[in-house]
């Protein structure tokens, strides 16, 4: 079994690294703190013995080769470990310091592996200042060009390729220079599901469809006190109503659909000025394809409907659009049955959240480990998955990992 | 009458200051650049000979005083240089260099007027970066302690006192240190009544009621893609339902209540996180003191329901408040005579917007003249009265002037 004081004291360690001034976690890709996070990753990685590559668009890997493998693929762990703004401390590193745990677990066992482990923290998965989110994986897999990613520009105006190489985390290796086995994540559920049924693992089998896309109200600015009622233009009016037609559409639908508004803003952005322009975030998500385009046309036809009605001129960004995803049958029965011989419940279930095993779902075979988090709770400092709840599920990857790795 | 390019020439160089890199017209109280127009109109009330006073609270006054005045208290003209965030040039500085070009049409003209005559740039009319608006002649007339008034923390987290301090202009005098004898402002309309009456001059008799709040909600932060629609305390969703409320029921009521939210910002504003608070501005107004208590009850009263409804807690907090304002009849009724005598065809008519008169009218009678604005737009870079029409008030002005200042 896994050291639980190791890996439970480097998780606590690493949440209290990139806090911002209120105290609050924010660990955003590319930024100082993703760098003092990423530093200390490093060097514990560095202390395991492991050898250490970071390809071009920073995604970091710790190997533990041995001359004795006799397959040359990895099978590769990981998560990422940028954050949200606010974050909790399990999001992504809980997945990325269980894979270290594991090595180094089976290294001091003397096991002997088939193949090289590796485990690999992948760069701007939450996509918070970077869109779209899963970037570092999914260059990594090939559905995106380095280039391209590298060229992004954030929500501050910064491009990631420049915040790399400022934090020393613009690498050498090309993306996808370690072609893996396969690839096993495993992370908090973030969701209400496995507590609420009273499981400690998840057996994740697939993961849900996300869109992301930001729209622009382009309506006119003009006075609060002397323009009636009938006569404005007002875009923050227009972004209100599309907030309340998505939030209404998804709770009457009665599917797993999820509609989220989380970025807004006003300008001129004053009190007694009617806005001119609003700019809003709309994340989408449903585990059917079918359903999840139907929610996007649905959207695009209101918001023709709405800048007729209301005089205003609006725009839309896709931002992000993953399918959804479905995971490797073998390894999703592997982990479920690693998690019968320890005595541990589980349940098939599906992801809401994004993660990096959809995108290396493209070139390997993988699956998600999920264990439960209170009340549901993520993004949001509150996050929290019990102790005992940890340590289950990295023995369930330290079995499955051993299963993947035997002779 | 009154040198036409002089004003105009005044009136266009003054628009051209304080604008930030993109172009836009940016004077908000006590900030560098509202030094910077400060400076240019105290150079032209310099230049006329007249006395210069500023008092504590910034305001600026521009006095011609004769030995031959027989009454001490002067007819007080202005309005306020500030402006709002991509403003128009005429708002409040149409009236302030009006009035000083009427003194200098006086002065030049040989009159000698039986009382001093002054023109005053109230400091913070605009409210947008410290509430309330109208703040410099709030506390001249009386309404507002200056010591509060100075201590007032701006959306940018400073103090107007510090400000004004930096910038040099924290005058000597005491606010309300000339009582005057008579005020009147001259404005442009910022709404579309003359403008589509055809009428040249509105003689303005009273000024609606404006009631402005800050609204936060406190929902809880979750997870975008994992956060099932009825487990979600969704303080932008709840934020966006008071948005939509406010823009039904004015527009249901067919009354002139008009109902604004200018200012909307998200917390922690990302892409994937239901938003935890959403800060948003409730800038609400009617000429009827009964029917703005009543839509301030019915949006408390919205508000409490929507908290027990969506699980967040909402608190707010007032930002100004002012019962509507009747202005002195005798001076409406010399503008109208004004007007009718220069063949301007004139109209009476409410205010919409809060202006300097309205608090002035505490301490001396008050009125004010008003003249079209293209289209009715205002707080826009698109504000625009044609040159006739600005020549045509500021010669009205001169003509109530002269009538209230005979021997
Ligand atoms: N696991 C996680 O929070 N990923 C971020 C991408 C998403 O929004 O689902
Ligand atoms: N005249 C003017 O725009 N005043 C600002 C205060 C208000 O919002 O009415």
């Amino acid at each position: 079994s896994i050291d639980a004081d190791r890996l439970l004291g480097r998780l606590r360690n690493l949440g209290q690294i990139g806090r911002d001034s209120d105290g609050r976690l924010v660990r955003l890709a590319g930024s100082d703190n993703d760098k003092a996070g990423r530093d200390a990753f490093v060097a514990w990685i560095r202390s395991a013995g492991l050898e250490v590559a970071v390809d071009r668009i920073g995604n970091i890997f710790g190997i533990w080769r041995d001359d004795a493998n006799t397959n040359h693929t990895p099978v590769l762990l990981g998560s990422h470990i940028d954050t949200v703004i606010n974050a909790g401390i399990y999001d992504g590193c809980y997945g990325v310091l269980s894979g270290l745990e594991v090595i180094e677990t089976l290294q001091a066992s003397g096991f002997v592996p088939a193949n090289p482990i590796a485990v690999a923290a992948f760069t701007n998965e939450e996509g918070v200042r970077y869109a779209p989110d899963m970037m570092g994986s999914l260059v990594y897999a090939g559905g995106l060009p380095v280039e391209e990613a590298l060229a992004t520009v954030g929500t501050d105006g910064t491009t990631l390729g420049a915040e790399l190489e400022r934090i020393g985390y613009a690498g050498f290796e090309k993306p996808g220079f370690l072609k893996p086995h396969a690839y096993i994540e495993l992370h908090i559920e973030q969701g209400p599901v496995l507590e609420r049924e009273g499981m400690p693992i998840g057996a994740v089998e697939n993961l849900q469809g996300i869109s992301w896309q930001r729209v622009t109200i382009e309506g006119e600015a003009n006075h609060a006190g002397t323009t009636p009622m009938s006569m404005r233009r007002d875009a923050g009016h227009a972004a209100a109503r599309v907030v309340t037609f998505l939030r209404d559409r998804a709770r009457r639908a009665n599917t797993p659909t999820v509609a989220t508004v989380g970025c807004m803003s006003f300008e001129p952005n004053a009190i007694n000025v009617i806005p001119s322009r609003a700019t809003f975030t709309v994340d989408l998500r449903d585990p059917d394809e079918g359903r999840l385009q139907a929610e996007e046309a649905a959207l695009a036809a209101y918001l023709k409907e709405l800048a007729a009605a209301e005089e205003v001129t609006i725009s839309v960004e896709r931002l992000a659009r993953f399918q959804p995803v479905a995971f490797d049958k073998n390894i999703v029965e592997l982990i479920e049955d690693a998690a019968r011989k320890r005595g541990l419940a589980s349940k098939r279930m599906t992801s809401g959240a994004g993660h990096d095993a959809q995108m290396i779902a493209r070139i390997a075979p993988s699956a998600m480990i999920f264990v439960p988090s209170i009340s549901g709770i993520s993004h949001n400092p509150r996050e929290h998955t019990p102790d005992a709840d940890l340590v289950a599920g990295a023995n369930v990857l330290l079995d499955v990992v051993t299963r993947l790795s035997a002779q």
